[in-house]
């Protein structure tokens, strides 16, 4: 392990794949502070992961996906603001990491910077006690026309609700990953594979955010499981929703790997999916499904917000009743959540 | 222990006294990021620490200590930078403590953002896991001209060298609560307290570093003692200097419970000062004099800044030399500085 900090950063993380330069970033790394100068007109939209090592990551994680996936999960928050990323900030609690940890978790942040255009400007590197976690904090920033930020709160009876991609690869990829799927061929490797990779390489839908400033009325990105994230629009929104469980986005492999009569509950409550939930007018329908084809993400018409508060459920039209609770950092939860983040 | 972080965040941190308006802040605490306007012609300053229990605090330290400390040194390197308080985001890892624990962390984090009119926007909470330490990261954002931002590389030669306040005292306070300070009546226990609570409670020279704007070619706070935080001036700048050591201002209490032939060592290598170091040029001296007693800021010439790269030291125009090094999170250090932040 390096002995000084200063070298650590300048070797790791100071370096030209990771801490570029960017308009308007105006200062990087090496000083008190970093400066950033939003465009003209635009709100600096920022938000903050803390993740641990035992709890949102295993030892012995890959740090490579480790790195990908921390500032992944958190330029989702920016994709659901309708926020442009900008650069982010980073605290590194560090236990001993060997230099080939440092350069491969660095590499991994490098290449999601670099496919963002959202450069690294300062942190915080520490050495974690004896018995220390590592520990990653990370801070994005982005900016958004003050009046285009997509809020929680928006949400109004009639609108639709619509998600990005599919649901539960991420919560069926955590369930592969702890051996719990069984391997039965090449095609339930490829599934198992697919799986895993939702898991530690989630789908960044910032470009659909900033597509759907001034289209959609409420959208959050889905950490926590649609229950709970639909769950913050429709309290924000003092609304309610029906959504119609034959419309949930599934993958192939999603199908193929997990037991049936299991799938509705996983894929709305397992969480890890961070793709975007938002509602948007009927009348919007149309363009906003031709301007995410246009950039290739997937979207489906899942339901529709209703005055009455309150999240309700039908399939075939008919209501059913569906037990399932969204990830929760202080409350025991089902073991699919163990490890969470 | 509040079993729902969500609870916990409504209870302890988005409360009036904490998470309150401010002209700048759009959208605060609740929402998947929160949004800052700085004014027109303003960078936005951001800086961000990572602390953890056994490292930068010892296990049992006074929760409210220890929300205002961590605030304050923050707020420290906004000051070092010329920058006004906007807001601050919190990373907070829990292990089980109770509510009481939780309210006078939060109570004493209130103190601080309430004088510096500096409210929490953001953050995230999570319940460290087993072993785990008590984790916090907190980034403060600012704002200032971006011409009248101080950076660490401004200083030129013939530049005199300041430092606000006294030096020393915080590492003299970190021995006193180690018992390492034989109290001996009436005086010496006001004299260990006056130490004990530059530890706990370091000035905040936000204000002064707004005064120095335009007036300071470079500035840093000291947080790791002044060698190692003058020095990065000296490195930014390409410059050396020369430190008078009867110059430097020491504290009677310092004076009193330091061995004389220990004093120079610590003031100028100990750290926690959180004070300001800066340069300007001698024909801004009287100016810069003059504001910072309007403010009350106690201000020190100790030095000046050479061409020849360099920290070097006189007593009573003799140089010296001066066995000295600041702290490094990697590197094996003085028992002193073991609990350092």
């Amino acid at each position: 392990m390096a002995t000084d900090e200063f070298d650590i950063i300048r070797r790791h993380f100071n370096r030209a794949e990771l801490a570029f330069d960017r308009a308007g970033v105006t200062l990087g790394i090496g000083d008190d502070c970093a400066l950033v100068t939003p465009q003209s007109g635009m709100a600096l939209a920022m938000s903050m992961d803390l993740l641990q090592e035992g709890v949102h990551f295993l030892p012995g994680a890959d740090p490579y996906l480790l790195g990908q996936r921390t500032l992944l999960v958190n330029l989702s928050d920016l994709a659901a603001m309708g926020a442009e990323p900008l650069c982010f900030t980073l605290g590194l609690g560090l236990c001993a990491q060997p230099d080939a940890w440092l350069e491969r978790f660095s590499e991994g942040l490098a290449a999601v910077a670099a496919a963002h255009n959202c450069p690294l400007v300062g942190g915080d590197l520490i050495a974690s006690g004896p018995g220390g976690a590592t520990t990653v904090c990370i801070q994005v920033q982005g900016q958004v026309p003050v009046e285009a930020a997509i809020r929680r709160g928006g949400a109004n009876a009639g609108d639709l609700v619509f998600v990005t991609g599919t649901l539960g690869d991420a919560a069926a990829g955590l369930r592969v990953l702890k051996g719990e799927c069984r391997e039965t061929g090449d095609e339930s490797r490829q599934h198992h594979q697919f799986l895993a990779d939702a898991f530690f390489v989630p789908q960044s839908r910032v470009a659909a955010g900033i597509v759907l400033r001034g289209q959609a009325t409420a959208a959050i990105d889905i950490s926590d499981g649609l229950v709970s994230d639909l769950g913050h629009i429709l309290q924000a929104s003092g609304r309610g929703a029906v959504i119609e469980l034959e419309n949930l986005p599934l993958s192939p492999a999603f199908r193929a790997c997990i037991e049936s009569d299991g799938q509705m509950s996983l894929a709305v409550a397992g969480g890890d999916d961070y793709e975007l939930c938002f509602t948007a007018p009927a009348d919007n329908r149309d363009a906003i499904e031709a301007s995410l084809a246009a950039i290739d993400v997937p979207l489906r018409c899942i339901g529709r917000i209703e005055q009455v508060p309150g999240l309700r459920w039908t399939l075939q039209n008919k209501p059913v009743l569906l037990k399932a609770e969204g990830y929760n950092h202080f409350r025991p939860n089902r073991s699919d959540n163990a490890e969470n983040s």
